[in-house]
């Protein structure tokens, strides 16, 4: 069969940048326009674009919307390292925009100050159709593992909301779907954002996947019930060792999944590996405003002189990972080996 | 120290119940007042009055509630039958109302038809009282294990607003406050009713105990922190073999606990204690609506079509809980044995 279209989070088109505002869904899809990078940055730091890749992919287009012809070198770095500091545990947002700048040093060997700013949007462009690309092979790579009438379970949203195309951890699901299988889903609502029921209770809805949210509180209890044959989530960045910094809950999640010896599967392009970090404990881990946790929407919840601790991802210890599926293939432990080669020159090369 | 009063959740005066209203906590504290058994049916539905102890003593006094002086047996039979109804995981709930049937069979006894509502409401109040001496013993017994300066968490609301006095699973800490410890509290906001971020953050910041909201998600991060000495929390029904329900959600918080190797502890009046039932899974755990989940006050979180599992309980195992603090002491594995022994007459009697 083939599943509904699927929405687009991030759209380059006549030298503007227009982004789904994913904190207006799943009622309104509203898009945002981006014409100058201040508000790829407000729009970042707001969560309109969320999900490691597409905000990588978002950046990559950040850094050059807006700009005349040409640029200069240094004026692109400055752009850079205002891009990074919207989102410091997204590896894939650095990724993306250090890639642009390295593309941007060369091309200053021959254009000095004046790079043609055309020639790196050919290089966002790039990073765009292969994250796409990329999905669609983890969707393939993934596909092995759901079996017919499997019940899987996942947090946050790791889907098309989250990237280019199929995303990461909806990937499988999406191929599994347009391959004609039955299988369920249960969708963590995933506090304190919600994105798992505003995002992929909505994504997987419209294409048709057959799906339960429920409160990240009921997964044990789901699980306990003999209900989940898997755990499949995406991540925000993985160290060498195959520690996974993802979502907060995500290790929650793990521990359960050890527990009651559920397999617990990451996907995620190559891009979100870090072999710079050793492991997950060297990751700083992102804290997030107390009014996420207090309010909600414009209800107040706590009352305003609430203490409030909020982190906004959790590092879970590799040895919880059964596989990381990435375009590559699934990666198993020991992860250090098996990560490492995934970046190792190829032999025939 | 002397800790700030408390907020009282049920107060009988004038042949009325006046409830505090817990759904319009923390910004408004709002009595609502029942004349009628059909307000207390629709307050405990509604969850203006909730928490184990706390239903079952509205409940007592919810079956006398707009009487006449007299009644007849047949007729506080059908209004037992009614309030059970209102909450069936309640085990207090039952316990309470057929405390107070039974008490109206050996008065029928010498008044037949007209049983003296006053006798029966004399048993309301000896429900109540018993229950703030409950909650000032467990507070007690569990007051060795609140050491100086430790960390602890607690789930739902099992506190001041859920009880007579001082709870049950924060009396502890309302008895180390008392006595001038330095303890802190994390608080899991508890979805979806968010009765840690509406309730017992708001009980605990009013007796002055130093506290953090969490969402329910950052629990194991707080954990792998090492931030975490102990798991305190409520239940509402406790198996004969120590299986314990309570709110959704403490089942994987005791998982978490026993991978961190944190001890988890429940705390509850013996009356929670349900020796006719074997085992955990013999529990019929309640499912609650969709728009629990879906909507929040009345904003609409996931879209109105969305397909939701909402069970309101999960069950601990009961090799996973370290003790059951109770009004008599701390018991601890093997269950069987000694949750039976609570309950075994007096051998000096």
């Amino acid at each position: 069969m083939n599943i509904k279209p699927l929405p687009k989070s991030v759209v380059w088109q006549d030298d503007k940048l227009y982004l789904l505002d994913q904190t207006k869904l799943p009622h309104v899809e509203e898009t945002f326009c981006c014409e100058q990078i201040e508000s790829v940055h407000e729009a970042i730091c707001a969560l309109r674009v969320r999900g490691a890749p597409a905000i990588g992919i978002a950046a990559a287009y950040g850094l050059i919307v807006g700009l005349a012809e040409n640029v200069a070198l240094s004026a692109l770095r400055e752009r850079v390292d205002y891009l990074i500091g919207a989102r410091p545990t997204a590896v894939n947002l650095a990724w993306a925009v250090e890639r642009v700048y390295r593309c941007a040093v060369v091309l200053a060997e021959t254009y000095d100050d004046e790079i043609p700013v055309g020639l790196l949007c050919d290089e966002a462009k790039r990073i765009h159709s292969e994250d796409a690309a990329s999905c669609r092979n983890i969707g393939v790579h993934g596909l092995p593992l759901i079996k017919a009438n499997s019940n899987w379970l996942t947090h946050c949203n790791a889907g098309a909301l989250a990237v280019s195309e199929l995303g990461t951890a909806l990937a499988p699901f999406y191929t599994a779907a347009e391959a004609g299988f039955q299988f369920h889903v249960y969708v963590d609502e995933t506090r304190p954002l919600l994105q798992g029921a505003r995002l992929t209770s909505f994504e997987l809805g419209r294409a048709g996947i057959s799906n339960t949210l429920i409160c990240d509180n009921a997964a044990a209890h789901v699980m306990s019930l003999g209900q989940v044959d898997g755990v499949l989530v995406g991540a925000d960045r993985i160290a060498a060792n195959g520690d996974v910094a993802n979502k907060i809950g995500t290790l929650g999640l793990a521990i359960l999944c050890k527990y009651y010896d559920i397999p617990f599967y990451v996907a995620a392009p190559t891009s979100t590996i870090d072999l710079e970090t050793a492991e997950g404990k060297q990751i700083l881990i992102e804290e997030r405003g107390a009014q996420e946790v207090t309010q909600f929407g414009t209800a107040q919840v706590a009352t305003l002189d609430t203490k409030v601790f909020n982190p906004a991802f959790d590092v879970t210890p590799s040895n919880l990972v059964k596989g990381i599926i990435t375009e590559q293939g699934i990666t198993t432990a020991p992860y250090e080996q098996s990560l490492a080669q995934l970046f190792a020159p190829n032999p025939t090369d």
